[in-house]
């Protein structure tokens, strides 16, 4: 059984390969690029495998999963400047590709447990575009 | 091909152990546990596995789904108090990820066919939270 | 990883077969066999499947799969009578299932890359109803 919590958070970034020039840069990223970074308002879906607890009837504690988001995610990214602020978005440009992978890493060993494990992260940039990472993907 | 057909029902609930007392309860479930109940707009997605008739162009007669999810779900579970109203919930807490359960095992004899089964339930509880069974899942 | 682009065309269709009466397709259609026709707002989800490129951070570049979309399924299909303007479907029953298949065999081979391939396609004929189309299924 599969659960899902749905958080938001917002956050400024900016698409720039630091060894590209701005004609490169614009021509890979296209607006993403603009140098003095723009914001998102980020959806996250974290979902979370197991069985529900015979007595309980959960899968996870929700109140729990809730704090886990709010502590690993909101906390260090919302109303940040993701480039400047969140590391490694210094070094690694935050598409929504590599900041759905970096809330994968910073969530797993955190869900992992002998109920439960993290099963997918859906990150939405705009309500048009959504990057997902799937546990059996990234177990290849 | 999958089809999915979405409904919704509201229903009201409590989330309670009987064998807990109300400290316990509280911990447990937080407002769910409130012992006058509260009720959901609970939206349910329905998906269906098979492969177009070649003459129809359809998996499965829509109208015959909506009534299905009509007679199965909606009418024994809309505008109920599940807890005193709907059974196994008298005796179950009706979590999400038991409501989602037992809406399984009520569908899923009645849309097994030759040309279709059911493929997923997903319960949505509010907005940010929900629940998926898979049929993979299911078998294993 | 997956990254998923949503678009939304508008079509007119009927869903009737050819060697069937008023009745007969009424019965098969409801309202969908209504001679004149009627429109949706169809809205496409387009999944791909890839890795980051380690400098960019892409799976794809999302402006050339916009442009890929506009010009595979916008361009041919939107403001169309389907039955009328858009192939197969002067022979083939514009039904959800038959258009989500249509519009996977417009965009596989065009989606196919060494670095990247089509997982999925969503689409919404309203925003109770959707089809799925997914690789596995499709290679089996």
């Amino acid at each position: 059984m599969l659960v899902t919590r749905r958080i938001d958070f917002s956050a400024s970034h900016v698409c720039r390969v630091a060894s590209l020039g701005d004609a490169e840069n614009i021509a890979l990223f296209g607006p993403e690029a603009s140098p003095n970074g723009h914001g998102h308002n980020y959806i996250l879906e974290v979902t979370v495998e197991g069985e529900p607890d015979p007595v309980t009837g959960m899968v996870i504690d929700l109140k729990k999963l809730k704090d886990i988001l709010e502590q690993e995610i909101v906390q260090p990214m919302d109303h940040r400047f993701l480039n400047k602020e969140v590391q490694p978005f210094d070094m690694v440009v935050p598409t929504a590709e590599n900041l759905a992978q970096n809330i994968w890493d910073r969530l797993e060993p955190v869900l992992e447990s002998s109920r439960t494990s993290l099963s997918k992260v859906r990150l939405f940039q705009t309500s048009d575009l959504y990057v997902d990472i799937v546990r059996n993907e990234e177990q290849q």
